[in-house]
């Protein structure tokens, strides 16, 4: 805008006369703005552009500034962060980079750090500091890699799960963690980035996606957006598989969402060799002729097994017969007849504990399969079959009458549908219906920075979306039992 | 409130909960609120008041504290501060506390407050610091004396000129300083005490009150409010005297306002013998058979003039003759020809310069009025008398018709009527019809705190009234001068 300068004539205040210059915008006129509008206003001969988001005037700035206007949408995930940086005269993403959640050292998953919160009075400020600290490195990032200026974001979306966005807030999370599992809000004001402690412009807007529950939050909410499932008439189940999963089912009437505590299994940290999807963690096991072949993140030597192969390795010695529908191994003598390639994998360890070896170095199993480790990815897989299974019950549906499975999440890229189908985990569908749906939670939040329709949808999603909640129902032991088993 | 606590069958958020308990009111949360919700819900058995300030839920305190509801009405003057606390349950002022505001080393009026800041680039962030100081060193007197928690006081409403508000918020004043004088704004967002660095509970709400103008500022709209000027049929006047004056006339239809540079005479700040209305100032001046009589603060031994001593003596010496109506002290001959008891108190100093005596310390003259001094009453008290004297032809009205002169401002209340008609400083009028309004600015935050009508008529005044800028007008210089004569 060139705005008329003040005469004797003509005292408008300064706020005024911006408004008058764009009288087609409502707006309320940030502190921060109203303390430097004087200056910038005279030092710039009245020749500025405004930066007003959801009726707030949140900038000033010298000159023509309107081809400079950024947002970053962040996933604010319990292991890993990732930011995008957007271009919102163009739509374009300008930069992605991702970190490993600083708060790591407090806990693998939501649960333990609640309880590190719970242990120590100190946990949540150190926690939230955390947070804040991978949000800003990654603000930093991304601004730095695109040379943008941190000036120059207005908007932040951020979804995570109740959980993540409490402790970043500063709110006490206990409640979340034990029964009954409250939240202190579901939908969240919109703050300014100084409110919260994010390092960029202080009046930058930071909108919250709101959550479902406790145990389905902003991630799925922003997930449920950007798969569209609001919109679309398919039958369709997005999973996202994780310590604890998030499963939504939508048929075209109804949406329903659930969350399983599947544990730790997918993220291997409570299985013998596992390790997180690294260099040299084993991520696709298959059986051959010959023996077993296996997928290794790096192509280097096996260190250690990770959720996807872990799914794979239970998947194929199943298949093969070598564990049968209860997931136990079967006897040396049943392997030698049923897999004489495979038997000599098949040890007896001290304690009678039994494994499947999938390398060795030199003559010591360095990388194997235990025997509990295919309890736990039974129990696993069963919450969260029993989740999807309650959520088509309650609409009258059944396993084939999904048309999509949406596998969401870091998790759900890399894990093979076959496997997933075979063991369970999904609906027994045909392959090509099990999709993996990618960062669902960084593209919605990407969708509601570039259109306001996007964003009052993800509020209005709340009132479409039926929680159910599972601790709650009556049959849920007797369904996950059954859904123990290994499908023959 | 007595919440029902949550249960797996009713799993709403905190917020949800405590919003569905008081379905009358709408509300959004304020951070601070969130942070602690959970923890204070749980510590409390669910038991807990919620304070919502103009649809923000700002605090929710354990158990019933619906009794303890208060807030502080700020007179925010350039020199003195003044602090009510207000009972909000039963409309009862608790403590007023006064203090000089702690900006006074920068300067004495708002102009040389304006000027510092140009002059050092820290002066502005120095005063700032200052005025918060003032501010919140009162809130903690009244708050003390009252015996009442800080974290109770949920509003604030303050009423001072524009450039006090600016240096306040840290805006800088220089706009409003210089030609075309612009402020950064004439309204203010509510604001919270966090925000704007008052020590209070930090969620607190802080209304300003809006400008009518650069140098008619909110002390004045505080003003118009507690007068009622805006309901009332009547002409009347309300004339804040100081080192800027502030003029508002109301005729039932129109309400008028202005701003005239009076210049430190009031304040005795350019006087000869001046001083501040302290023990020892001179503040009544008589004319007796004998000679003179004198009214002395804190009936001390006179050691100097006060503002309204200085109108005072200005009048009665004119009265007796001894000033002639341009305001030359008469000749040492004339003097004993007309007021041959007064005559030896007119003395000629070094070079030419004329006095009169008020006080003798044995032989040595200590209190005097120079020829001067007159002269500086003299461009004070045309300034202000033209400025009204232009209201009044806007409307075309003439001094008769005023049937009200309301003088404002700590000044107004010792200025003597009499006097003040006596020397020109008011329309000439029967002494009746001019009032002192008392600490009008405190009174209007008073009204607003108690009212959210009168809050919001606070706002709707800036469209009922106009503000004339005189260094504007073609004819003012004509008119000052026609002004400077005393009244024969």
């Amino acid at each position: 805008m060139e705005l008329v300068e003040p005469t004797l004539h003509d005292q408008r205040p300064d706020i005024d006369r911006l408004r008058d210059a764009m009288d087609d915008l409502e707006f309320e006129a940030d502190l921060s703005v109203l303390k430097t509008l004087p200056t910038v206003l005279r030092k710039n001969d009245f020749k500025v552009t405004a930066v007003v988001v959801n009726e707030a005037l949140i900038a000033v700035e010298p000159g023509d500034t309107s081809a400079q206007n950024y947002a970053i949408g962040i996933d604010l995930g319990t292991t890993t962060v990732v930011a995008t940086l957007l271009d919102l005269v163009t739509g374009t993403p300008m930069a992605v980079k991702s970190m490993l959640n600083k708060q790591q050292p407090f806990g693998a998953d939501v649960i333990s750090r609640i309880s590190a919160t719970m242990m120590d009075p100190l946990a949540a400020g150190l926690m939230q500091t955390a947070g804040l600290a991978t949000l800003n490195e990654l603000i930093a990032e991304v601004c730095a890699e695109a040379e943008v200026s941190e000036d120059q974001v207005y908007e932040i979306a951020i979804a995570g799960n109740a959980t993540m966005v409490e402790i970043l807030l500063g709110v006490d999370p206990e409640p979340v963690g034990v029964a009954p599992f409250i939240t202190a809000a579901q939908k969240w004001p919109v703050f300014t980035a100084a409110e919260i402690g994010i390092e960029m412009l202080p009046s930058a807007r930071v909108f919250l996606f709101p959550a479902f529950g406790a145990y389905v939050g902003g991630d799925i909410v922003a997930g449920v957006l950007a798969t569209g499932m609001d919109r679309d008439k398919r039958v369709r189940l997005l999973i996202d598989v994780g310590t604890n999963c998030e499963i939504v089912l939508s048929n075209g009437d109804q949406i329903l969402t659930t969350a399983a505590p599947a544990g730790p299994a997918f993220e291997a940290a409570s299985i013998a060799c596992g390790m997180r999807a690294a260099d040299g963690a084993i991520e696709v096991v298959q059986v051959t002729d010959e023996g077993i072949k296996l997928g290794v993140i790096g192509d280097a030597v096996p260190v250690g097994i990770c959720g996807s192969g872990l799914v794979d390795a239970v998947y194929v010695l199943h298949k093969a017969k070598l564990i049968d529908d209860s997931g136990r191994f079967v006897t040396d003598e049943d392997a030698m007849k049923i897999a004489p390639h495979l038997a000599s994998r098949l040890l007896t360890r001290e304690a009678g504990d039994r494994i499947f070896v999938l390398h060795w170095d030199v003559d010591e199993p360095t990388v194997y399969l235990s025997q509990r480790d295919v309890r736990e990815l039974q129990f696993a897989k069963a919450s969260i079959a029993t989740g999807w299974r309650l959520l088509l019950e309650e609409v009258g549906l059944v396993d084939d009458d999904v048309q999509q499975v949406l596998l969401a999440g870091s998790f759900g890229s890399y894990l093979s549908p076959a496997s997933a189908i075979g063991i369970g985990l999904v609906p027994k569908l045909p392959v090509m219906r099990i999709v993996s749906a990618g960062n669902v939670a960084g593209e919605g939040a990407k969708m509601v920075l570039l259109s306001s329709t996007e964003r009052s949808g993800a509020t209005t999603l709340l009132d479409e979306v039926d929680y159910v909640e599972l601790s709650d129902r009556p049959d849920f032991n007797d369904k996950f039992f059954l859904e123990l088993a290994l499908p023959s």
